[in-house]
């Protein structure tokens, strides 16, 4: 374990995106602070975040950063060509936030897209200030001569929509109204916010991408894009996640969702500008965050010890450190994160579930030409490994090319963002054997793969 | 599984006491409806309840039920002689309201006693009312012929204080205010519990119990009682528990207690009369109602299907029959307890530690002088079964006589109250072979057991 693992209410170790402080202007309403058509992003000051201090989990060991990164922003589906979602409900014009590591290669044919989780955003990498406290949320994966090499990948982060870190969601204005849109927000789900990476993508003049990259939520949209994107993705690492959403999981987060709106002061979701639901929000989290550890992980970092008492204090109070620990990941998360985008991006999670439709598991498979790598973590019981080895079988069931690595770990679901030196060499070499066989795989200039371009 | 295990939204299959109406009066404050000392009871009407309909989980399949019976009330701990709690403080007058089921026989070598989980009360077996919907909680293993057979052993159920089903606790009058103790109650411990409870069973003239039996929190008593009062506990049966209260258990307790204090109706614990925490208390028992379950009975039981709509409705409405049970169970359970009985009861919980004073689990047992049976469930994550091998480990290096038994289940923790046909032989052997055994062990006429009793 690393030594940070030790502090009882610091803050890492967290669900998703372990930061201390966060820039939240462009995530609760305000516009964004750039948008229009970027090109490929410029260098990063590469390897010069290295001499910064307060290095966290596993970054920066033995390689260089990635650097200092901003945050961009484009607009898409603007009006008459809104995304049309699959509740049926058209939204537009949308920011996508979104950052770059790395450079394009001028044949368009190194881009990995990387997908976060419930409470990520598109800062997956670098800092954003040398005096960043922490770096981006997968930093321990990506940089040069990291498993995301940024000397041979062009990697891109991007928040999904619905979220409050840059892209839009229910705390951006309406511009039908000039308001937040609150829950006038319309339900989207994992299968719409693939849909609005892809017209990012098309932004960007990415037609075929090296390699989706996710864990959990992340995972879902990586395997989303192998479904129903074939020919734009040529390898899928899909990481502590599952085919559908578990009903254990619906259960966690409709207690979430319920601790939210019992807050008076969520008021149907009408509360920016006033008092947000803090309380409810950081009830949710708390919830949330327990299912990202593991009983061994907790026993082991906590035990039964006492916060700064010598006994049992005899009252309500935060006597044993886990219940500090608990209160300030609580706390801490509704600094940064917008209590309407916790249950829209919560019920997408729920509705996730790429046989809905009735069809098998197999059969929806069967037309995805991507190589997949699934990868499980023995602890992790909010997506246990018999969840990944189902995407395993119903891969291999149609004769798809598809590595199964499982992550022995007592960090639970939070394992994906923790154990870099168990994960690096497997996606590093995984990434590398798929730059190799990318234009093998390709018919079209443009990379448009066909299905001959299976590999079995 | 029974029939009752395949409706989503029913009461049954629920954490500790499923029961969907109860009468509540005694504990919301109100006095008992007698107190005073009484003697052994008076045989229920016994078979009578086999006839009456709605026969739930596992009961009165082939055996008579345990009747008709009553709620009965003792006074103990009456000033000067309040008990003195582990905290410090003083409590007394305390009501301890109980039932009785079966005969004590002459020699008053037959009690035993059964003491309940988080949410459960006094009423073990058999019913109120002839039309009373459901039994008590543990009737399936309570009766004529089960294995706590009636016909031979006088059984004893309890609620604990700092409940809310008769017993002193949080919701009751404070004699020095006239008003609610609130959040003025003292914080009471699993010792306390079992310190009450011995005052009643001298009341009721019970010197030596032939058996202690309890699941979750119940078995914790058990073990406390073994430890706590070695001469007066011939046998314990351990179910589902730990030596101390898990890290993991911790954290979704005092997430549960955040979620009712933050809700503003909670008023720091002074509510009664006025409108009661009913959402925080709803997300508190969804919480633990999950971690009652497991990952395989909640996809067996639910799965994703939803809840009479014939797909999503894109909107934050409980689409989903989990999501529609959860929400019930919720409401249901403010209808029948206590919200500060919930935190005092959890923190009680959590505070359990048999090695609290640094001696090891081992030394803690070196003097107990009880037989035990201690039974896990194979799919308890709650308590899974390392935990009860932790007992059976420290027991077996001091010599005792204790049994292991392991019951395969997919009922998660609720398991030790659902599967009564691979429990009901291993415990009705072992009470019996402990009613063989009982006057071996016992040295004095009113059945004090030496250290020399020990049976290795």
């Amino acid at each position: 374990m690393g030594k940070r693992r030790d502090r009882a209410d610091g803050p890492p170790f967290s669900g998703e995106a372990p930061r201390e402080t966060r820039d939240r202007s462009s995530g609760q309403g305000a516009p964004p602070p750039a948008a229009g058509l970027p090109g490929p992003a410029g260098s990063p000051s590469r390897g010069s975040a290295k001499t910064i201090g307060d290095v966290p989990m596993g970054a920066g060991d033995d390689t260089a950063n990635a650097g200092i990164v901003a945050t961009r922003y484009a607009t898409v589906a603007e009006p008459p060509n809104e995304l049309r979602l699959e509740s049926g409900e058209r939204l537009g014009p949308m920011t996508i936030a979104y950052e770059t590591y790395g450079t394009l290669s001028e044949r368009r044919d190194n881009a990995i897209l990387v997908l976060h989780a419930l409470s990520g955003d598109a800062h997956v990498a670098g800092r954003h200030a040398p005096d960043d406290k922490r770096p981006g949320w997968w930093d321990m994966m990506i940089g040069p001569g990291k498993a995301l090499d940024t000397d041979r990948y062009f990697v891109i982060g991007t928040n999904v929509i619905g979220g409050c870190s840059g892209s839009t969601g229910p705390s951006s204005t309406d511009p039908k109204t000039g308001r937040p849109y609150g829950t006038g927000f319309p339900i989207i789900t994992v299968a719409d916010m693939v849909e609005a990476q892809a017209l990012l993508l098309d932004r960007l003049g990415i037609e075929r991408l090296l390699a989706v990259v996710g864990g959990s939520m992340g995972g879902m949209q990586a395997l989303q894009w192998a479904v129903a994107k074939p020919g734009r993705v040529h390898q899928v690492i899909a990481l502590a996640t599952a085919a559908r959403q578990p009903t254990q999981a619906i259960a966690f987060n409709e207690v979430g969702r319920q601790a939210i709106m019992a807050d008076p002061d969520w008021n149907n979701g009408d509360y920016y500008g006033r008092g947000v639901p803090a309380k409810g929000l950081a009830v949710a989290r708390m919830i949330g965050h327990i299912t990202y550890l593991s009983d061994e992980a907790m026993h082991e970092k906590f035990g039964r010890r006492l916060q700064d008492i010598h006994d049992y204090s005899f009252t309500f109070s935060a006597d044993f450190q886990v219940e500090s620990y608990l209160r300030y990941q609580g706390l801490s998360f509704t600094e940064r994160f917008d209590a309407n985008t916790y249950l829209y991006i919560t019920r997408a999670l729920d509705y996730f579930d790429l046989t809905r439709d009735r069809r098998s598991l197999v059969d929806v498979f069967r037309d995805v030409t991507s190589r997949f790598l699934v990868m499980a973590f023995s602890s992790d019981w909010l997506h246990p490994p018999y969840q990944l080895k189902e995407i395993v079988g119903a891969l291999r069931a149609t004769h798809k090319h598809v590595s199964y690595y499982e992550v022995q770990s007592g960090f639970g679901h939070d394992a994906f963002l923790l154990e870099r030196e168990k994960m690096e060499g497997v996606i590093g070499a995984f990434l590398a054997s798929g730059a190799r066989t990318y234009h093998f795989a390709v018919a079209g200039p443009r990379g448009t793969a066909p299905a001959a371009s299976r590999e079995d």
